[in-house]
């Protein structure tokens, strides 16, 4: 599994964890609604300005977007 | 400090605790020798696949390069 794909699963993880649909959760992290579903699906090389921005709408620590 | 900066303190960090010059750490990542220094001054919107780079070139894990 690479980065991008490990990245995608545990942002599903987190965002499902919390019941956000993937609507509301671009909606609260201020990114383009059809960008979740293709990170979520490991397609996107995303940067750390796009990390802060979901690990404070989903309240968590960005370390949590790289466990295995 | 935005989380650029933050980025860049660390790496800055890291890379001097294994006693490694930029161009060394260049090297071993894979990377651009002169993109160390401007993620290092806390210019560049690093990508998670150059993150996981550098991780491995200095054996270190993802979450060190997001601590305060």
């Amino acid at each position: 599994m690479d980065i991008k794909q490990k990245f995608g699963k545990n942002l599903k993880r987190l965002r499902l964890e919390k019941n956000l649909s993937q609507e509301s959760l671009a909606l609260t992290a201020d990114l383009d609604r059809t960008y979740i579903p293709s990170i979520e699906k490991g397609l996107r090389n995303v940067s750390i300005t796009v990390i802060e921005k979901l690990a404070i709408a989903l309240n968590t620590d960005i370390s949590e977007f790289f466990k295995d």
